[in-house]
């Protein structure tokens, strides 16, 4: 049984917003529910005002879209639903269609734990218009969200350089499944263990964790409290020193350890969790160290993020754990990622390809027409450029990208140069072609894609932007197509006026 | 079977820090799991700078507890965790004591949909120290949530006023259950429909919505798409007017109701989802009045929140539905709330009570002492003040309020005014006093409760403060605590210093 139908036996089909399934009774009523259509979920802006971004999400997405039925139960409340004048708002005979619809789309995906950016699609569905339509929103909710906290926890994870990152954000996420997904996409982004027990089940995730204030409030004083712990994690025990007084826990700290020494004790680590974490440390460390503790971990917490690691770092901060929170598993400085689902191409009657686009008056806001797919040139040093071309269209033998915010800015990439395609096949008619990678080889996957950024395009603040766009005659299909919308939008509009 | 276990047949256990277990087994190893402890969930801060906070998430938290138990997989994953020298971190004794552990404490709380302020305990939580400790991650995960989207769906239904406001904001939303536990949340603080149709049906909340760009994408022209739409739904038709252009798109929606009106359309609105939402909606509205369809609904969307709709509102836009998305239902302005769980009285071996807290540097974040109720003075007008007060002490005849967080701000209320303990008694030894309340009763006592804050508190933007604090002989034995407590740390420094 996968994760997600382990958490979520209750049929998900209704996880979707009302406006899909009323589009797709209009679609069945129409007679152009099984016209094929092709979708690309992607989003606009990087977060964080990063320069990459780890997309993550779609183990989940694909067992989502394969559990995809209406069961009797979620027939009765579509059925429950009432139009304005008090009749059911479907027909008996679309819920009947909706009874044996199973989801028969191709999938194709940017693989977990890429490095992507702006208006590449991480996925492509094809396949019947109202299929390809019901599923917007759980993929966007699944893909949005993960896709965010991974970039996040990727930002913290190079803020920590080598140190241990563990995240312990639960009890400030943002419901169940909000502590849960951040968890996993928290480890696809690099961070190393998760303090949530059903994540670490769920998901095979390392666990860690420490103890509260309320432990030490528990016994007569911090030392007995530490060491009734290190009495029961002889090999395991990371005090928290700051319940009355951070300097004077640590001597505690150490007071026990020594202690306990003689029964087999090391004490793993302290926390700091409040306070001057640099002038504590630095002050902590040297206590251990005075103390022959010298691989005595020091731990820190308190609302941290990538730039307040970095900052600590920059200080001198003699920490070499770091606990992450509220800050990660909500992606606190921007906890939504702006991805949008949209209708790029849908077979006319006569069998040919309409390529379509939503026109909007900012330029990034206008959707890219077409069957998309993101080509990426890569040499020795690394990534050169990413180019989203139009598969449905012959390509140029020269490749010309173009910015697609600027189309004065371009890259031509020479010819040879080495590259892949980074959406891949996953579902063919609703099948699951092969297993889908494990958090293991993601992770993996992930580090060897960010390894092979420019360290500018990594950088926190101000990135490089690194080379990514369209492919020059599919920049000037759109051009021409928007322009073609613009110009009989205004047409439209003087008959209208003269009317 | 409740709604949380529909969505969540899996045991929810181990949804809690790896920390929690590791002290439950500290606390089991020292003989000390079934003492009595007392804890108390609280914030600190309200959030969105605003004068008032709205109590959610009391069901699910209820729900959580009485489903508490260890199933064999949960017991088999904990006996698989290893300690740093790869022994079992738990003994097997303590697993068996897991298998049997039933949640038996106390649990009185604060009515979901409440008014309530800082410092104000939403849960007590009394019973054996083992089973209070291990319930504060979960408990803090669904209060902490559902109480910061009510707080801003309240926010945002003030700044709409007698609008009809619709939360739609799933696709954006942080993973699956930060959907749907958003959409009960934003439901308890006023917000009168979701576009979520699982939320719709799992907590019984009106659904509406209307269509995307992709469908007018998918026929020849808008006109074309209206037409289909308003034949599928001829009362519930809402026409998204701006995939090409906005004013035209309006001026389709009227021509298309003007064509269908003889079979009995009837357009119920148009939405506007980019542009400047003023201009937009005063000439949306003009065109339609004109064309004799004064009763048609303008809907706006577009990354709103409470203060652009109190902005547009001011600059006359003519907007009667609101579709809020991103912003409600992440909190996007400050995506948590800092709610803690904090130990506040434990009884000790000779059976008499520790009353016990946290010292912080911050005033703020040193906890409260005791067994803490809170009383509400009310009059003719509304609420006039809360007091939290210490159970297990006698009250003073006189009632005296002190801030905590400027002791020199008191606040005396006349003896005689009438007067409600707010944390009323929910489980007893872990079972059902009485059914809770439905969403709807929640709404209706959320109402009231607004209704009786004086408006100034109400204000969105730098509102007056609530007299709410800490009775006065409370705060006395509270702050001979913390002096008690720094004394003692400073002796114990200067011993040690002295070594």
């Amino acid at each position: 049984m996968t994760t997600l139908q382990q958490l979520y036996r209750s049929s998900l089909s209704l996880l979707t917003d009302l406006y899909q399934l009323t589009m797709a009774y209009g679609y069945w009523k129409e007679g152009i529910a099984e016209r094929e259509a092709v979708f690309h979920l992607y989003f606009r802006k990087a977060p964080f005002k990063g320069g990459y971004t780890v997309a993550a999400g779609l183990a989940h997405a694909v067992e989502y879209l394969q559990q995809l039925h209406f069961t009797e139960e979620d027939l009765t409340y579509l059925s429950s639903l009432r139009a304005g004048n008090n009749e059911p708002l479907f027909e008996k005979a679309f819920l009947d269609y909706l009874r044996n619809l199973r989801f028969t789309c191709d999938v194709d995906a940017i693989p977990e734990g890429s490095v992507v950016f702006p208006s590449e699609p991480l996925i492509r569905v094809r396949g019947p218009l109202l299929q390809a339509q019901l599923v917007e929103t759980p993929l966007l909710t699944i893909m949005n969200f993960q896709t965010l906290i991974a970039t996040k926890a990727a930002r913290i994870k190079e803020a920590a350089k080598d140190d241990l990152v563990s995240e312990f954000g639960m009890r400030r996420a943002q419901g169940i499944d909000g502590s849960l997904a951040a968890a996993r996409a928290a480890y696809v982004g690099g961070v190393d263990a998760t303090s949530n027990l059903l994540a670490g089940k769920l998901f095979d995730i390392p666990v860690s964790g420490t103890h509260a204030h309320s432990w030490v409030q528990a016994f007569e004083s911090e030392a007995d409290a530490f060491e009734a712990y290190g009495k029961a994690f002889p090999h395991d025990s990371i005090f928290l020193v700051d319940t009355y007084n951070t300097l004077e826990g640590v001597r505690h700290a150490i007071e026990v350890a020594k202690k306990l020494k003689p029964t087999g004790f090391k004490l793993k680590g302290i926390r700091l969790d409040s306070g001057d974490l640099t002038y504590l440390s630095i002050e902590a460390r040297k206590l251990l160290d005075e103390a022959g503790m010298a691989d005595t971990n020091i731990v820190a917490s308190n609302d941290l993020d990538e730039n307040i690691v970095s900052s600590l770092k920059q200080q001198g901060a003699r920490i070499n754990v770091w606990g992450i929170g509220t800050q990660l598993v909500t992606a606190y400085d921007q906890p939504a990622l702006g991805g949008v689902y949209k209708l790029a191409a849908l077979k006319q009657e006569n069998g040919e390809w309409n390529f379509t686009l939503k026109l909007s008056e900012q330029l990034e806001k206008t959707s890219n027409p077409g069957i998309q797919q993101v080509r990426r040139y890569y040499d020795a040093h690394g990534f050169v450029a990413d180019m989203i071309y139009n598969e449905a269209a012959p390509l140029p033998e020269k490749v010309l990208i173009v910015s697609p915010l600027d189309s004065t800015r371009r890259k031509s990439v020479p010819v040879g140069t080495a590259y892949k395609d980074l959406l891949q096949p996953v579902l063919a008619k609703g099948k699951l072609l092969h297993e889908l990678p494990d958090l293991k080889a993601i992770r993996k996957h992930r580090a060897e894609e960010i390894g092979k950024l420019h360290e500018s395009i990594r950088r926190l603040l101000n990135p490089h932007a690194y080379p990514a766009g369209l492919e020059a005659s599919f920049h000037q299909f759109k051009t021409d197509l928007v322009l073609a919308l613009r110009e009989k939008g205004e047409e439209a509009l003087k008959e209208q006026q003269a009317q």
